[in-house]
């Protein structure tokens, strides 16, 4: 295997001249947006992990796909890197630019370009909103089913990058599920489509691969999605429970009971008096534990399944059920549950939000782990999940003011992050990788594995200059990290390359 | 980008000394089978595409993971290509052995690992039958979705490696959406596991591109499935069609009105009058087309979804619709249906089986471009099809001893599938490219996007020892397929290696 060594990737990159880089960059683009002086450069400095920042070199925001190609092949030959950039809502530092790159920014890539009813597909510019999509559906009785926290606010370029999950996509699927081709242009500036309207397509796919790749195999410049049709009915329980584990394993029992809600989210006493504080949304305070689950569909089977779910949660030991009376309290429950991390923010000075993900057979010892790490280290962690896909939301309080809280919250961290992968289960669920998690990947995988998805890397950017740094880890770095095992300073495959 | 210049990829092998081969293997791994004489090696000479047989050099039939990693690795280092058999029941020729190369048998991994009811999940070896696993998980009211026609003999490994469909895909989907994760082998030996138990995984989505993959990539040795729970009621509908147009329409029609079918299967006037004169299903052997429509779910859903298309099918020109009466009634509708194949086998000596997957709006065009292809050569095309994910089997009939007749179905064939690319489909639905539409390949794709396909090859394969000449076509082969613009000798871009 033929990867070059680059003992660069992860810090310093080769010095640049940046009024170089720019005067080459204008002279092939001159009608392309530029940004070049620290003023302007400012507002791209971080995306939504505002822990890390760092002023990108130059900023072009492109309004052609001409424009991107140029973009792409003048970076390449200068050997540039590249960070592309959607909404900046990202959680995990997907979008960290910099020192030495340009950061591509996709905001000017904002059509919906057809929207099809019959065929029940929308193809969108990477720049247009989550929540656009179904407004702009929604006259026709559909939506685009993966639902971020960020829909307001995050682009579908950026879901595609991140494989963005949601309150639905236990029953509806993540971002890979729903959508069906992207275009892209590599680092060399070719254009190519990838997937198909068609159910499936031959040759390797590549659309599955690009999906979550982190910016890291090329640009997304178009998305082809689902549209599925708005649930007749929908309807929801909240069950209160006088112990975490009991919740926990509740939600278990419902997936086995052959029901798979359309949303099961779960909140832990901390959660549930923030988010009560805050919106009033009706939650039991003395409750150790509630879950809320929602069921949609024709009316007739919602009613079927709400009556099952309700005897699963009495057997479970839920020691209340209440199920909104109306589309008004529904969406109340709902309100409680979507702000619990600004009400867990009114709480505490700073928090730290992680994304594990566990077998759902899982989640009693978990949540049981995390009690214990929260003991340990004396700092509070709050809980509030998409319990149903076993995907782990535990908030971290501390105060950056005092001196150790921030170390010993990114210890209690990393540390629920190997049990995550101790138990089966994945270090991130839907944030992504991006720069936070990096250390975390040497604990999930393997060198070899490691060792693989670099040369994957290499097949589409075998230059590595499409987002640097981020999603995969060097072999050097889990050294560094420690969670790779070194004996005598060599590494355990002293024949692999230490890019 | 460093592919090696290779010209024997598409045709003869290096030649390899197969006493000397044998000898290392036998001393690699005494205790497995190796077989290596004639009479031993013809039973593997083909896979379900019969008319295409090599016979391998030699034939490993390993029973342990070990075995396969020394396997492996043995071949790897004497340069010895390997090709990976499941059941052998594929109909591209994604098994078809090569007279240099290794087969490697996985009948003997045919064990049931783990069924998790609760869980949903089942745990099994590659040689699993597809069936097998749904037989053994109903006693918990479970089954596994994707259905192949071949599904009483197939392995579940071979349906990983050409990501198989069948009648249920179109609401349950296919293979890679009915798989959580693979254990799998590279080509040097190396165990990995790709997916995981949890919704989602970081780093690239490896399991997606394994998916699919047609053994080009590694040896699947455990594949983690989901199970579904069996759908309370299943109800049939059977639609006549004066005009197959008008059937193909309807069809579009069932889905733009917000049901999504169990099945939705199409058969022509040919196909319909084959099936009947076979299994006396009750079809309508006047009709030009009739449409099988199977609604399931909770009963009050499946009774709504009934009328709904029952209203959909008469305004769509249904001249009839008839409901199954009962359960055996129902088992007898599609009696004919899963029969039409060797039906139509029954009518003509031989017949040719597509495989082409488009757009559902385009289907009434390319049944009218199938109808006229016909007529113009001479041949006749029944039609037997997934309908609703737009995935025709065109059955082109003829006689081998008829001097013309197979060139005759081969050329039809050909323009099918180039049609169905046309319309934004593509050359396979859930049959793979394997050996059959390798030339096919460069029509659908472009000499970049092909590259690319190599390039992720080379990320797992460098040496390109597993199933060569199979999937990917080489650029050399396209200028000589001829779907490649060759201007005065030269391919459209000399700089990209020859291989």
């Amino acid at each position: 295997m033929n990867i070059l060594y680059d003992e660069h990737l992860d810090g310093a990159l080769p010095p640049t001249d940046k009024a170089d880089v720019l005067q080459r960059l204008q002279q092939a683009l001159p009608d392309m947006t530029l940004l070049h002086r620290e003023e302007d450069l400012r507002p791209f400095e971080c995306d939504g992990l505002s822990a890390y920042r760092v002023l990108p070199m130059l900023v072009a925001i492109p309004h052609t796909l001409e424009q991107i190609e140029t973009l792409m092949r003048t970076c390449f030959e200068l050997e540039v890197p590249v960070v592309t950039r959607g909404a900046g809502t990202g959680l995990s530092g997907g979008a960290l630019p910099l020192e030495q790159g340009v950061l591509l920014v996709m905001s000017r890539f904002a059509g919906i370009l057809e929207l099809d009813p019959d065929a029940r597909i929308a193809r969108v510019q990477p720049g247009v909103r989550n929540l656009a999509i179904s407004e702009a559906a929604a006259p026709h009785g559909l939506y685009y089913a993966p639902d971020p926290s960020s829909q307001i606010a995050c682009s579908i370029g950026g879901n595609v990058a991140e494989n963005a999950g949601g309150v639905h996509c236990l029953k509806y699927g993540l971002t890979v599920h729903n959508v069906l081709a992207v275009e892209v242009v590599t680092i060399e500036g070719e254009r190519m489509t990838l997937g198909a309207e068609a159910f499936d397509a031959p040759g390797f796919d590549l659309l599955a691969l690009f999906t979550g790749s982190e910016g890291m195999l090329g640009v997304i410049t178009e998305v082809t999605v689902k549209l599925l049709p708005k649930p007749e009915s929908a309807k929801v329980l909240m069950a209160s429970f006088d112990d975490v584990e009991k919740a926990g394993k509740a939600v278990g029992d419902i997936i086995a009971a052959g029901i798979i809600p359309g949303g099961l989210e779960m909140m832990d006493n901390l959660a549930i008096r923030a988010a009560e504080d805050f919106i009033k949304a009706g939650y039991p305070v003395e409750a150790e534990a509630i879950l809320l689950c929602e069921l949609d569909g024709v009316e007739a089977d919602v009613d079927d399944d709400c009556a099952t779910v309700r005897q699963v949660l009495e057997k479970a030991g839920a020691t209340d059920i209440q199920q909104a009376r109306d589309e008004a309290e529904r969406a109340l429950f709902w309100a409680g549950r979507k702000n619990a991390f600004p009400a867990v923010g009114r709480m505490s000075p700073d928090y730290y939000c992680m994304d594990g993900t566990i077998p759902r057979r899982e989640l009693p010892r978990v949540l049981k782990g995390i009690a214990a790490l929260s003991e340990e280290y004396g700092l509070q962690v709050a809980n509030v999940f998409h319990a149903g896909d076993g995907n782990t939301h535990p908030l971290i309080l501390f105060d950056a003011n005092k001196t150790g809280e921030l170390e010993r919250a990114e210890t209690i961290g990393g540390k629920i992050l190997e049990l995550c992968v101790e138990v089966g289960g994945s270090i991130t669920g839907e944030h992504g990788v991006g720069r936070e998690k990096i250390n975390q990947m040497c604990t999930q995988f393997q060198p070899d594995e490691i060792t693989t998805f670099h040369e994957v890397k290499a097949a589409f950017d075998e230059r590595r200059l499409l987002n640097p740094g981020k999603n995969i880890p060097t072999l050097n770095r889990c050294a560094e990290f420690g969670a790779m095992h070194v004996h005598k300073g060599e590494l355990p495959h002293p024949e692999l390359p230490r890019f």
